[in-house]
């Protein structure tokens, strides 16, 4: 399924941004589309590293509180400032003595104290930032230093969410929880429905231009009223109705309109799981980033055994208990939200696999600490 | 200073935002105000916990693929529906033959097997989310199925971040940085600036109406320029300049316009340690944040000595070494943003500490993994 999700999801174009509107960029997550190269030496030039005096170190030697040599060209410098020709070193104001005019150090200054020599912080050409690489504050701050006005950074995919409506609580509660990963994975949301479980209605839904992947909720099953796969074949293509995945088994992947789809279980705790460990990666990929599953991962031993069918990849929820361990709060064949609530996060246990006993090593993804 | 932070920073009032229009809010971070209790019971009935045949257990004893059990009330139900009358238990699609009408059981089912108990996920009462909570998608997800339509979050303080010129790169390219810093912690950020190094012109700034929280960046220092204390204590109350804090012992603390002031260095390094240390805090508190660093901390081994001067707290940009160690990139008497980019994170030395030797273990503070 991953490889599907990969050959039907290419890296759309990235964006440009201005560094002056970068903030609320970096609030989505924003990855840079490519790597990032200094285009000069930073600093430009030699300059003061503190306030003080700039000095030629040479006339600082022997210097003392009981020894005050004068510095008849002395000059005053803020932190930031370039170094004045013939100076190669900066006295803080604490070993300056300063009387009417008449300045005087009282301490010696090596060759560069004080100083940040030209190309310190970052030589010209340097590749500063990868591709890839999640925007933190300080980059910002060295970019606005080095004049890089604009950034190429991963586009934001749209994604539209359809609710096709179910028994409560089904499909129609899930809007708010679908639109925020969506988010948490770099897309913009376009929420539709909840709709009926009418198959016309739904493959007009799917099919409608505008969107670069569509995300539906519902009508996945094997009843009367589950009509969503039928509406995709409508609205495009079926290409696999049944996914080896527990929960979120009734999920569906295909086409509509022109971009890749993907429907998930109407049962909140099979829509969450259909959603991280497929539509997820589809997110991740529009938007160029790691399609990985976002959550930190942490190793951990299995305070108790956790059991799954070969063949089928099956989705632990699992808490932390007091000596550091993780065990399961909710069977995977379980439905409902509440277990992923009280959860501290999940282990997925692989289709190769027939599960883990007891005391064996898991790696714990948590809920927490994925960032938007 | 964290005392008096905390003590000029409370928690602004919570805001109620509809559940339909949180995943913008989660987007930013936001946690709970107070705890939330299930207003009942979830599910409120038995229902189904997967599409099938509901059934009473007694009527399928004995069934086999070669033994079929005819089940003549038999009524599909779908994931989610309520159970009818008289049944406790689903038998999957598999475990039914249809011949026209005519159903029997290929399998017998336990009493409960394929039901959701009323109350199993949550029951009536229960404190589901605790109060400081930040929130995840799966929470949404539950609070919409309990039709919860409102919640009780944290606040966003306005921010007003004032650039103060200066040399270049000085704090006149530091809007961004902070503003995605102040993003970050949960405030709206209004950015004024840059402004020229004029005491009236600052003081202005800082005593405008509508923030709940004043930030300076720049003009802090001891030269001629540096009006930012002076304009502080035109506007309100100086209450403290210099800290001992490295680098960003130019910081100063008081209130403008009747509200919590930080003046932050203009220097981008000390104005980056200056927010993380100081006025993070003040923006997480205002939030009703938890206040500590949002960095994720994890314990290392020290691969070099960190050396700190007793009464001042030292932040050391550090990276990550090969074999899993931290190495300080720069000291915490170097200028420029180029090391924190290089960085992985930060150790920080407090006040009481002179440092630490190698091999020591230290709490490495992650610049990823803040999520915003």
């Amino acid at each position: 399924m991953e490889g599907w999700i990969d050959a039907a999801a290419a890296p759309l174009p990235p964006r440009a941004v201005a560094l002056a509107d970068i903030a609320p960029v970096l609030a989505e997550g924003a990855v840079l589309a490519g790597p990032v190269t200094a285009p000069g030496d930073w600093p430009p030039a030699d300059r003061a590293a503190r306030d003080g005096v700039a000095v030629a170190s040479s006339d600082t030697l022997g210097a003392g509180s009981y020894n005050p040599v004068p510095l008849p060209g002395a000059v005053t410098v803020a932190a930031g400032e370039p170094m004045p020709p013939g100076t190669d070193a900066v006295l803080p104001v604490e070993a300056i003595q300063n009387d009417g005019g008449f300045v005087e150090a009282l301490g010696s200054a090596a060759p560069g104290e004080g100083v940040e020599r030209r190309g310190e912080g970052v030589s010209a050409g340097t590749v500063m930032l990868e591709a890839g690489h999640r925007l933190r504050p300080q980059d910002i701050g060295l970019l606005a230093a080095l004049e890089i006005a604009t950034l190429l950074i991963g586009p934001r995919p749209r994604v539209r969410i359809v609710l096709a409506g179910g028994p409560r609580s089904g499909p129609e509660t899930l809007g708010a929880m679908l639109s925020a990963l969506v988010a948490r994975d770099g897309g913009a949301v376009e929420l539709v429905g909840p709709l009926p479980a009418d198959r016309a209605a739904l493959a007009a839904a799917y099919a409608a231009p505008g969107a670069d992947l569509l995300i539906s909720a519902g009508r996945t099953g094997v009843g009367e009223d589950d009509v969503a796969p039928l509406a995709l074949a409508d609205a495009g293509e079926l290409a696999l109705h049944g996914v080896a995945l527990r929960p979120g088994d009734s999920a569906a992947l295909g086409r509509a309109g022109g971009v890749p789809a993907l429907l998930l279980p109407g049962e909140p705790m099979a829509c969450l799981t259909a959603y991280e460990l497929l539509a997820g990666r589809a997110v991740r990929r529009l938007a160029g980033r790691n399609p990985a599953l976002p959550h930190p991962a942490v190793e951990a031993v299995a305070a108790r055994k956790m059991v799954s069918e070969i063949g089928c990849t099956e989705l632990y929820r699992v808490r932390r208990t007091v000596d550091g361990m993780v065990e399961p709060v909710a069977s995977p064949h379980r439905p409902g939200l509440a277990g992923a609530v009280r959860a501290d996060g999940f282990v997925v246990i692989p289709a190769e696999s027939e599960g883990v006993p007891a005391g064996a090593t898991v790696t714990l993804r948590c809920f927490d600490g994925t960032s938007l």
